[in-house]
């Protein structure tokens, strides 16, 4: 009889029907033998209709109220899952982040899992029963209610999964992890299995399927996950570790992301001692910095590039300007119209060439690229956003993705 | 520096609006150097809405998932007060009943408090914060969440104020006590202050300010509670320990019930073993039942009358039936349009020929009562429904209510 935590969405449970669909197919599985763990987001759009009725009553409001507020969503969607199962004769309890023993550290809204105290869950799970935890919260030292931030669900089906040394199922409103997004690129393939390290990659790029920090937790501790349909139709696609068939592959997908803006830096006097200020000054204000690359020295001056969240663009140029104040005159140059493509695959490491292909690729179809910069599996390029649809089909195309 | 407790119910938060005003409120209280410790219910009427989805999702929700669920109710009003408070200027925390320290006993969605630990909450008090807390909840030793059933928030203010010693201010929609329901008898006045004893014959009777429990706790632990209008417009009303002043009238107030059915049972052989068995039955069932009379026996059998909420109908005809197949051939009549009147007076005890004067003005009015049972602070007469308003004007004038 083997345990598997399964993981279910917002939009999985976003209608009293879609509830009572989903208890239905768990009610199946526990049929079979096996003993389930659900972990369960709010339904729908509650976290944002719970936002708003905060920020309508403080402009700022306070984060620890806010963990409050909105892990109530998930408390709903608990309860209402385990009256759904047990209309079914499946025999189920409901435990909020904290009754599940999920205890965690770090700010309010981007709270992290410490450690999960699994002694109240298991002698549940020893009841036989289908045991339904609140995604996306916990407890911290304090006794107060915390949530995990963006993603925050997967995170909690696969750190489970993780400490009861089983298999997680995320089940999503997409069916699979395709080779590109089948939105851009129709005829992409969907894959059956997918390395840890592709998938970072590729949930770091914005391929949007997984956040990254449980694809980190599920490589950490080996967690085989599976994502597919919330529906059950269709194959899904394995996250795993690699293994001989997917080396013969040099490129296991491809992603876009039209998240960032490209940030130049001009006339900065080349000394190791700025560019560390620099970067150290934007890290202390959490800008998430990607793609960083640095011309040659040329009079005793460098120009700096890197990509970073649209969001922060007012802090950024705040930072920068504070910066100036300290090392002296420099150039900031802000472009917004840029996506970032790039190409991911375990197959790298052990198969030169792909760089120069790509880089062929882009120039027969005359696609500019404004940086490049490379890791062990993946390479990622510039562009402007104008041509995204054109580098992605050609480089799509030419790899047979 | 003085501690209070102030309980505002679902009414007064109903809207985000309301929650603003009354976070302005409890903020100008502040600043006047009280310690404000704040007891919600839910938004308006949130929990019907929460009982209609699980409703929805399985006919005999569990009890358990239940409370998990209606809970989620005043964790929403909590933060949002929270936040308001905030957006004041007011230092603030919420805390569920779990984190208030409210621990319970009992079953799920009709729990009772069984010990306050307020640890958490004193520390929060100490730093200054008005403190929220989640009215209708706590936990219990198995770490569920529980709710406290009807009145459940005014239970959790008063137990609050008993513990810590201090004043409990319930804000409501009515702005007070008063000798007779308004509504009904438009000339009524409202008192300055009533005791517990007449309080709870009040409450137990379909005053409907507070319920009886919370009047009980108040009571036992001598906490004084002040009822008034959720804007502090008028005075309201103090329920606390009785004085001289209040001994001097012989009666406080009349209340009048429509809630209840009248049962009587003809021809029950007469031995206190059947009687005893009927009675032990319908308790077996949680049937709250109220003014037992019994005739004198003739030809060796008795008829008993009795009252009961007109909701337990069909489960008094169903113990009946039982019950005769055991004791005998028995004839049960239920009578529906019938209305509970009852004086209530603390002065009662000292002053006679209340009972005289009232049976007086109902024969001057040609009235006809089918019950009448007395207690020491109370008369209570059961008559029809058609005869109330009739009554109920005679009464109160005569007694200048």
């Amino acid at each position: 009889m083997a345990v598997v935590v399964q993981k279910y969405g917002g939009s999985s449970v976003a209608t009293l029907e879609k509830i009572k669909a989903v208890a239905s197919k768990i009610s199946k599985r526990r049929e079979k033998g096996d003993k389930v763990v659900v972990v369960v987001s709010a339904m729908g759009d509650t976290t944002d209709s719970l936002i708003n009725m905060a920020n309508s009553l403080n402009t700022n409001p306070d984060k620890r109220e806010l963990d409050m507020l909105i892990s109530t969503g998930e408390q709903v969607s608990i309860s209402l899952m385990s009256m759904a199962l047990q209309n079914e004769g499946c025999e189920s309890v409901s435990l909020t982040g904290m009754q599940a023993g999920i205890q965690t550290k770090g700010f309010h809204s981007k709270a992290r899992i410490e450690d999960i105290d699994l002694t109240n869950l298991k002698n549940h799970l020893s009841e036989d029963k289908v045991v339904v935890v609140a995604g996306f919260q916990g407890v911290n030292n304090n006794g107060d209610i915390t949530t995990l931030g963006r993603g925050g669900s997967d995170t909690t089906a696969v750190a489970l999964a993780a400490k009861l040394d089983c298999d997680c199922e995320i089940y999503t409103d997409v069916d699979g992890i395709y080779t590109v997004d089948p939105r851009l690129f129709p005829t992409a393939r969907k894959l059956k299995s997918i390395c840890y390290e592709e998938m970072l990659e590729m949930a770091s790029l914005g391929a949007g399927v997984m956040e990254t920090r449980s694809v980190e937790i599920a490589q950490k501790y080996g967690v085989k996950v599976y994502v597919a349909l919330n529906t059950g139709e269709w194959e899904g696609t394995y996250i795993k570790e690699s293994d001989n068939t997917m080396e013969s592959k040099a490129i296991t997908g491809l992603s876009l992301s039209d998240k960032d803006l490209m940030v130049t830096i001009d006339n900065v006097r080349y000394d190791i001692q700025n560019i560390s200020y620099i970067f150290n000054e934007l890290a202390s204000k959490d800008i998430n910095i990607d793609m960083i690359s640095q011309t040659a020295p040329a009079g005793g001056h460098v120009s700096l590039s890197f990509t970073a969240p649209k969001t922060d663009e007012k802090i950024i140029l705040d930072i920068l300007e504070n910066v100036e104040k300290k090392i002296g005159n420099i150039n900031v140059e802000i472009e917004k119209d840029i996506t970032k493509l790039s190409v991911v695959g375990i197959g790298m490491r052990s198969q030169s060439g792909v760089a120069a292909k790509v880089f062929d690729i882009l120039a027969r179809n005359n696609i500019q690229f404004k940086q490049v910069t490379t890791s062990e599996i993946r390479i990622s390029y510039t562009i402007d956003t104008k041509d995204r649809q054109r580098a992605l089909e050609a480089v799509a195309n030419e790899f047979n993705l």
